[in-house]
């Protein structure tokens, strides 16, 4: 063995013994050297063996940190969704999920919610105190109908880091992305219309579809790399479809981000069949590297690029402010922006604006993601320690989502309805699908701060999904 | 003559010789005894004769104010729209109206926003600030679905006032009124539909028409009573009418209330065809008199009315605070919500709710009430005095809005093109009809501190009214 070798096991062998626990950050260089009395190169090389072998990473400006062991964990498996145009429903378990979240006296662990106790978020409360005891009286009156001008300079400042060149014209403010998300499918669609989605899809899309009489056909989707393009390339061929929907980067619920070749791939086939897109970017900006990945949008030449998002994940949904750039159905879309809910709220677009436009918004993302990735991994190591063997995992680079699949005698609604006792509620997986598919799938947060009492509602979970799968093998036996 | 009359002639004189002007206080009783040296009674009979002339009018509590001379302005008349379902237009017209309001350099006379310059707001602002800067982390999340607790019961409280006993669970909280109305007609029509309107009638929810493919049947309505319910029951056994929307109560534009007995018949002619019927009370609480009218929903037996309000006209529609009260279509009506915006934002709610509940609403719903009134009467002496003769006027009992009548050669549209170049702008009367009805109308807000800069505004507008009007006499005798 040589010296970097020893070293690489010393450290491998804490690891292993719990010493140093899943996210944790390792000793630094320099006190590598000086415990364990080696160079710096040495110590570099031993680090590097552990990269090599996935057992840590190298987070720039932060240091070494202990990863989640892989091995054991698999993706989810890629959705194998009917291939035909559905109906929606699951309407009462979406409104389980949403009718009540402020005050709740449950443990929410299936929840969209971000993480707003961060001090980095003060800065937006101070500006929206500032501006109501100001009595500026622009916070009583109407706004412009396309939102706030300042903050539609902000959003397009922004949205370059995705890869889109917008005018402030292109972008119109909406009442958070689910208002841009159903000005833009009201805006491509008649009643009866066939909308290709990605699958599991966010369900607060779904229930747009169900709300205006579209059918949905749910397209195979990779975990990895996102829609299928050949499956919606043979779905184009056969169904008169009006748009695709897609979440691309980050998505809610699977994860993935589809490469970036892909979603120049996506455009040209849309542009192809001379089909609509509406990409849903509401986590993008939530990357745990940077530079983000770019948007569907970025490659979008004709404008036929809805894109939808807001900043109800970066900085809190609260306040309802989203963003909609509406490309070349802009005069449509605030049409339908104005019978919606006419001009959005005026002093939380002024805050957000400045909040952006003082650069508090990026010092803000940049922190929370640094937590969401850490505590990603320490999520996925619950759930690789309580949850039942073979699960499942998703392994976002992004957001604060995690997706869990599970052998299918798990069933996510009735896993809900036995975890009430302990007032626990996680978002069952036939939330995300029109064919109720997914059952045996859970949606977790990892946003929150990673407390013992969240380690133990989880253990609960994993005990329920095990106890559930120990009945259907129980079964099984005594029916053979 | 008797004393008391001599009294009144020297008051009527200085009226009539401006030195008592229109809305101004006139001297109390006590004041008029010193001056002309008379007993109490004497006064009190003079004033008495005064009102029963209708030149002056008493206020509780304030005293007694000149009122604009009624004798030359005639009411607008009955309307008598097409009698057929239409699909709505002027998409443009609206656009012009509601694309630009903070910051617009011109004076926008025909908009539609309060005064929200009295200090009797200036609570609401000092709570929204304090909410704010305690860094409260509710303001970050999603509220209710439903909206907060805490506001659904104060609405319930307010809609006392109205006649109706409605429990916070009856309620949803919207986006402003505009959404209510928006969830209210998706909630119970499909495209295509008929849906039956007063007419004139508040061009936000034509504009919903549009957007949902619907059809709207104007009903000819009176500008005293309002909608014809003759007329209503001969379109309800003529044509498949699926709601009834109408804005019974300071209605915008023609300023009518329905009588309390012409309301219980219109929901009794609803029951007896089965139909749903959709009540915008946005104005209901700026009534110049307590109580406040009645509400239509105050009839409602079996659920059939949606009542549609909010806090945009009385407090300011900057914050988008809005309600609905769904009746029996509360399940559809909350996924409607759910889907358009998902929850409202959370600090307005809360805000708002500590506003009413401290007793804040009421103080300046009364105070602003008391301004209107007299501006109404001031605004009405104006047009009295700069429009074309013969121009009928609406005398609204609350809200701030008059709608004006000129004759047929004024032509709204072209006004305002001429207006612009004044930076003067007004609401055209083809906004509230879905066949260019009412082009020769103009909607004014008098909501405004009316300063000589406002006044010297109506007198432009009025100028280039009677230079229409001159043009198409001109016209007509050179045709001659
Ligand atoms: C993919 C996706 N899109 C849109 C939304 C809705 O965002 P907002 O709260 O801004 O309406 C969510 C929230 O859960 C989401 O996950
Ligand atoms: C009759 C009527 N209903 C509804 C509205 C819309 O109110 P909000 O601004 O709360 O959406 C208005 C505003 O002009 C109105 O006049």
């Amino acid at each position: 063995m040589t010296r970097y070798e020893e070293v690489a096991a010393t450290l491998r062998e804490r690891i292993e013994h719990g010493i140093y626990r899943v996210g944790d950050r390792l000793p630094s260089i320099r006190a590598v050297c000086q415990e364990l009395n080696v160079s710096i190169s040495t110590a570099q090389e031993a680090y590097r063996q552990l990269m090599d072998t996935a057992l840590i990473e190298s987070r720039p400006k932060s240091g070494y940190f202990v990863l989640p062991s892989r091995a054991p964990s698999v993706l989810p498996s890629i959705s194998r969704p009917a291939q035909r145009p559905l109906d929606i429903s699951q309407w009462d378990q979406v409104l389980e999920l949403v009718a009540t979240q402020r005050d709740d006296e449950r443990l929410l662990l299936g929840r969209g919610v971000p993480n707003f106790e961060y001090e980095t978020l003060r800065p937006l409360s101070k500006t929206l105190a500032s501006l109501h005891r100001s009595n500026d009286l622009h916070g009583f009156n109407y706004d412009k109908l396309s939102g706030s001008p300042e903050l539609r300079q902000q959003v397009a400042r922004l949205a370059i880091t995705s890869g889109c060149l917008l005018h402030p014209d292109d972008i119109v403010i909406t009442t958070g992305c689910q208002e841009a998300l159903s000005i833009a499918l009201r805006t491509l669609t008649q009643p009866g219309d066939v909308v290709a989605v990605d699958s599991p899809s966010f369900y607060g899309t779904m229930q747009i579809l169900k709300a205006n009489g579209l059918k949905a056909l749910e397209i195979p989707t990779d975990p990895q790399t996102g829609i299928s393009l050949e499956a919606l390339e043979l779905a184009l061929e056969q169904w008169p479809i009006r748009a695709i929907q897609i979440t691309p980067t980050f998505n809610n619920p699977l994860g993935y981000t589809m490469p970036e070749a892909r979603k120049r791939a996506l455009f040209q086939l849309a542009q192809r069949f001379d089909v609509a897109i509406i990409e849903d970017d509401i986590y993008g900006d939530l990357s745990f590297s940077l530079p983000r990945p770019r948007t569907v949008k970025s490659f979008d030449d004709d404008g036929r690029v809805m894109l939808c998002s807001g900043f109800s994940k970066t900085v809190g949904p609260g306040l309802r402010v989203g963003w909609l750039a509406p490309g070349r159905y802009r005069d449509q879309a605030l049409h339908m922006k104005y019978v919606s809910t006419g001009a959005s709220a005026t002093l939380p677009q002024l805050a957000v604006a400045e909040f952006v436009a003082k650069g508090h918004y990026e010092r803000h993302v940049r922190f929370a993601t640094r937590q969401y990735q850490r505590q990603r991994d320490i999520m996925i190591s619950w759930v690789q320690r309580y949850f039942p063997k073979g699960a499942g995992i998703s392994y976002p680079q992004g957001s604060f989502l995690l997706w869990v699949e599970l052998p299918a005698a798990v069933d996510g609604v009735r896993l809900n309805q036995r975890l009430a006792q302990h007032a626990i509620h996680v978002a069952p997986g036939s939330l995300f699908s029109a064919s109720g598919k997914f059952r045996q799938c859970l949606r977790l947060n990892y946003a929150f701060t990673l407390t013992p009492e969240i380690e133990a509602a989880v253990r609960t979970v994993g005990e329920f999904a095990t106890e559930m799968v120990e009945e259907a093998q129980g079964h099984a036996v005594g029916v053979n």
